[in-house]
């Protein structure tokens, strides 16, 4: 079978790596029909292969060195020169992969795709995109996720570009929404860096104006811009509530027979209402702006998690979405305006 | 019976008001023993008074205009002076209340509290104290949620020492944990602000270091120090992740003729549980670094709101908050450092 694309997978990064991350990788491989090098130590990744060795569409591509999640992102990946992170940017800048996925260190993943391809010309600095899941709609963009934490104005209007490129190619999205998150509706309000953000972002087609911490995980705005300091927080904010509710809800559901009794019931309701909320399977965050598919999967990534991720890596080679941020960016696409190249 | 003390509520602030404010005013004169000045316009509050006047401990101040949520707040406290927020202000300045409280416009009650008192010396910007409701434990302190937009590390440092004094003398906290809200918990993660901010805070004691999002809405740390920005919008995906979870799960409950059976056991146990998170509950968030005490209470406050943020008040007013901030901040109480002043 011919392999639409080929996808390097970080096999040594994540909390489950590499178990549930082979497990991913095999899986996509036969499911998606997609290639997929597993990039990391072979004697780690062997006991996970099926006996008779990699199944076809997947090859182990030896990297000797592991950047862990506690090594300096940027520090590591240069000195590092064999980490299977280095290796999986290398394989997509060799050609012999079309996306790289990684589910370990965020900030080393991003700094092996940024050093070893560069950045899209026009983009001064590369974004995350984050998929926020919304209950009965596609997810919502946020943008940026924690790439860069100290932004210019200019670097947030080229955020809402990038994201409302994305949502369009990702999610078909003809005319993406476009929020600003700030801390409050009204035009002037933010801090300095969000009212000097407002003014260039106002240019653009699809702005809504200011949106709202409230207005995360919600069918509007499409995409949700902020710095990558801000996007952190909030993500993580939102993460962090909804394990609490979760555990508070299931907690009520245990407390007496007559709770466990309604709970045989309503438990399994619930979780298919929770399995909305699920970050696992809307497939990982994008890093956009640099000169190739890099995906970023949540350090807890099972392997469904990696599956939806290549998944996500797949969609975003097919959708071309590094020449579509490119033409973006150089205001050639899409009436996103003229002044970002 | 002799009031412990009064304090001054515009009776003119909130989407409920003047009713539901001037029904909490009442309800609070009568179970906590404080006198209540009502600000506002007479006509508007009478029809919420019983029938023979306002009740003893309650008295009614006379204020014509009226600020509203849409109106530019430090603009609107300058050429409003006979608005109910100004009159609050001054109550309190003569000496005739010792507190005020507002649910109305937040940037305008912060105004007319700043423009009237001033500073406390040493304190070069005020923030709001707001507290994060905890499931099992008294509330986490947030500082700023919303008072001063861009920060100096100074500032954050000065909103960690209030903050600490302000869990110490409400809840009895002796030795309060502190920590900064960033994008990562290691020392060097952070903004250009929070890595500056985290040496001068990390002086203080009780600093446990970079907390995130996802440790908002938790017993530890006691007190979490942000920008009024982040700090803005970290409350506000709070709010909104709780919003939206609950739909999800009373949604459930009314999804099919068994979950309906079953939501007549669970849905008050959940209603309980969600009483825990309920922000009306903990009474309002505190101005702190002003020459008084004011409490910003929720725009949709209730009645029961009101009762709550006006008991926070007078628990100030005991706790001499304005005095023990003075002593913080000029470094001479706590051991919290001698660098404010």
């Amino acid at each position: 079978m011919r392999r639409a694309c080929t996808v390097a997978v970080d096999a040594m990064g994540g909390d489950r790596a590499p178990g549930e991350i082979v497990a991913g990788a095999l899986k996509a491989a036969d499911e998606l029909g997609v290639g997929v090098l597993l990039v990391g130590r072979p004697d780690a990744i062997r006991p996970f292969l099926p006996t008779g060795g990699p199944p076809q569409g997947v090859e182990v591509v030896a990297a000797d060195e592991v950047i862990s999640m506690h090594d300096d992102p940027a520090a590591s990946v240069r000195t590092k020169k064999d980490s299977s992170l280095a290796r999986a940017a290398e394989a997509v800048s060799d050609g012999r992969a079309q996306a790289m996925v990684g589910a370990g260190n965020t900030g080393a993943t991003m700094a092996s795709a940024l050093l070893r391809w560069g950045r899209i010309k026009g983009v001064a600095r590369p974004g995350i995109a984050v998929p926020i899941p919304v209950p009965g709609s596609h997810p919502q963009i946020l943008i940026d996720g924690g790439a860069t934490v100290d932004c210019d104005p200019e670097w947030l209007c080229q955020f809402a570009r990038m994201g409302s490129e994305y949502a369009r190619a990702r999610f078909g999205i003809s005319a993406p929404t476009i929020g600003l998150l700030s801390n409050g509706e009204e035009a002037g309000k933010g801090d300095d860096l969000r009212k000097r953000a407002h003014q260039l972002i106002s240019a653009l087609p699809g702005f809504v104006g200011n949106v709202e911490g409230s207005d995360l995980m919600a069918a509007r705005p499409d995409v949700v811009v902020t710095d990558g300091f801000t996007g952190n927080v909030a993500l993580k904010t939102l993460e962090g509530a909804l394990r609490q509710v979760a555990g508070l809800v299931f907690g009520v559901l245990e407390s007496n027979p007559a709770a466990k009794e309604a709970g045989t019931v309503v438990a399994p309701l619930l979780l298919d209402a929770a399995a909305q909320l699920d970050p696992e399977a809307t497939g990982g965050a994008v890093l956009l702006g640099v000169r190739g598919v890099c995906v970023i999967s949540h350090g807890s990534s099972s392997a469904r998690a990696i599956v939806n991720a290549i998944k996500v890596a797949a969609d975003c080679v097919h959708a071309d979405i590094v020449g579509r941020i490119a033409n973006a960016a150089s205001g050639a696409v899409s009436g996103v305006g003229t002044d970002a190249g």
